[in-house]
């Protein structure tokens, strides 16, 4: 009879998938109480006691579920980085065939989002970063990946489009300094812009330093 | 006779400059040791004691010449962002009759100088401003002196020049913002622009997001 044999692989199969659940729940609880801890109390504020706690779970099982307070911060912040889009690829399929100024509207709008959501989250990595050389590496790959989300939206515009004497490289180079979360902290947290202040100035600056003045006219869309 | 009453006032008043000149001499020579030790050990690892080592003085004297470390990383910066200006007023003095598109260049070299300049005192403050309350009003302080200077030069481009639904006080915060410290530590630290590059992105980034197209020509200067 093969009946052990067969259903051997069922019951572990079966006994994955509740436990591939369970970790996934205890996952996403313990990032829910690292974005209210974090907030609250700052990154080297926040315990993995503390953590734990917050999430109703032991400090064991926070370890098991993401091995350090550090990746817990990185969890964090790619959740807040990735919003409703659930890759990069997402993020970058809501710029597809869009002519250049709509295309740079529409990043203006994402940076503004995004800027938004992660605020919190750029404050704890520039602050644990000025302490932290773990932190300040993963703050340094976090930036890189951001160029490679504006290196892939800006692929999309043509050359003759952008502004005189302006290679692509340096076009997404302006487009990730401009859309910095620096920019955020300076014109909202420092200046006090509302939300859609910072949503236009960020479309008016992004088109005026990228692109060619007549690459804005409705010229484009033909 | 009024020998001792004449004489007194002399007296007095010459070892007024004497004192004078030994206080300035030992407070230059503490901001010299406060620009290689902060360099070197960071704001937090340098130390009073430290400090008074390095300038050869007893701390006592640290605290009567300076009060405090925090006012010596003040003084340090402040001699990092004037440079050989004597004040604002003289940094400001460089501008005066230039047309907009010159004067934006000038406004760009004078922020690739300054950047370079005083980019470990920026560096030390904003890992400072993340422990310390008082150094974090201080460089709020500092940004916002930064504003005014801004606010200064751009006083004198004519409504006309500036890009079409600007503000003269949103071409000011715009201005501020691209020419941020962070914008030297985005394209100088972690993408390797050179002295020259990094000038020339920032004559050509102001001149676009602050300028109509056609102020950038040659009609300007009639």
């Amino acid at each position: 009879m093969t009946v052990d044999q067969a259903g051997e692989p069922k019951r572990r199969s079966r006994q994955k998938r509740v436990g591939d659940a369970l970790r996934r729940d205890t996952r996403d609880r313990l990032l829910e109480a690292a974005a209210e801890e974090f907030a609250a109390h700052g990154y080297a504020g926040t315990t993995v006691t503390r953590l734990a706690a917050a999430a109703g779970v032991s400090v064991p099982t926070l370890y098991l579920a993401w091995g350090s307070k550090r990746e817990l911060l990185r969890g964090y912040m790619e959740k807040a980085l990735s919003g409703t889009a659930s890759s990069p690829e997402d993020a970058a399929s809501r710029f597809a065939g869009m002519p250049p100024r709509e295309r740079l509207a529409e990043l203006a709008d994402l940076v503004a989002e995004v800027a938004e959501r992660a605020a919190t989250g750029w404050r704890l990595y520039r602050d644990a970063a000025a302490v932290d050389p773990g932190i300040a590496a993963d703050w340094n790959e976090l930036q890189l990946l951001r160029h490679r989300l504006f290196a892939r939206v800006l692929d999309g515009i043509p050359e003759a489009a952008l502004a005189d004497g302006l290679t692509r490289e340096a076009a997404i180079d302006t487009a990730w300094t401009i859309a910095s979360p620096d920019t955020y902290d300076l014109l909202v947290r420092r200046l006090g812009y509302e939300r859609d202040d910072f949503r236009d100035w960020m479309r008016r600056t992004l088109t005026a330093a990228i692109l060619a003045p007549a690459a804005g006219a409705d010229t484009t869309r033909a």
